[in-house]
């Protein structure tokens, strides 16, 4: 089974995953962890052109979606194909959803482009997507007490009012595989719908 | 006028497009010498993962692929098509026909995804390229003798004998816009050759 995490900056994600990967491996389950972009040793050098905030010149769009899914492709051949293959759970932190809500709803990228490169560069979509949903400022404050922003943290509340909106349109588009968690709640209460969701699939 | 330079490793391409760079300046022309993957900074730091030989994992196809679209995404945007729009010619040491030559006929990559992502994310094609063509083992010498391989100049002969066979596929199938240059002649040979095709554009 392959489950995604989405959602905008400071909605939960990192705790939800690791409150998952916990209950899953006290079942004696065989669970991979891991995250986009990145997962591998070269997909996380991509990542960290991707956040870097200190580039001499703006990245392109364009550059910023290839990047994604360069970084993409080594690690569904390194890590998410070879765990799915053997029978292991793989719990990723993002995946092509992000490139959506991110690069096509936040930064206007045409969906055809990401339709084309989903096609044929991603062999494998995840059975089940956590969409951890909560109001903007919230997730904003949450990412500042973290400390230093990164590039895509760095963005206006109106960029990510568009990428939450990205978020809203694949809820909706395929309710059947991406679920909508209420993250205003507790962490105690997301994992617990969460895990509600779980056991119905 | 947009113009590559495209051949497998050590043919000459340095020598000839420093020539041909001198030349039109000589001429009082405005010409921007670049060349691929990189021509930005941030492009040559995608460079620097593609070419780097002491990755942890072995680089995946795709991956290579596409980030050689993004860097190339970021080098149109940010230098040749300004470049372009300002009437300079640029001379682009490599440009889409090694991504053929290199990943389509070298790797066996389908070239399915090499069209989408020139559809998709080259605005531009060249107006005139260079292929300088000569035995593998020529260039190979040249190439060894300038000291350490990286990543692709490591490869095999049987390698590079693929990469000659792609650009003499695109030579054959687009004789109008690529040039065949004997690159077994001398270097004074080789520029002759080419400005005749030059004053023949």
């Amino acid at each position: 089974m392959f489950i995604s995490f989405e959602g905008t900056e400071g909605v939960g994600k990192t705790t939800l995953i690791r409150r998952i990967y916990e209950a899953f491996v006290a079942q004696g389950r065989d669970v991979v962890l891991t995250r986009e972009p990145g997962g591998t040793p070269m997909a996380e050098s991509i990542r960290g052109l991707l956040l870097s905030v200190n580039h001499e010149e703006a990245m392109c769009h364009d550059t910023e979606l290839l990047l994604m899914y360069a970084a993409r492709a080594q690690h569904l051949a390194q890590v998410i194909l070879p765990a799915l293959d053997a029978g292991k759970i793989v719990l990723c932190d993002r995946f092509t959803d992000a490139s959506f809500a991110y690069q096509c709803a936040g930064r206007g990228l045409s969906e055809d482009k990401l339709n084309l490169l989903n096609q044929n560069f991603v062999a494998r979509m995840p059975d089940l997507t956590f969409w951890l949903d909560a109001p903007i400022e919230l997730g904003m404050n949450r990412a500042r007490e973290r400390g230093a922003l990164d590039r895509f943290e760095q963005e206006k509340v109106t960029f990510f009012e568009k990428v939450r909106g990205g978020y809203k349109t694949l809820w909706q588009l395929d309710p059947e595989r991406v679920k909508r968690l209420d993250a205003t709640q507790t962490p105690d209460q997301v994992f617990l719908d969460a895990q509600k969701l779980l056991m119905a699939v």
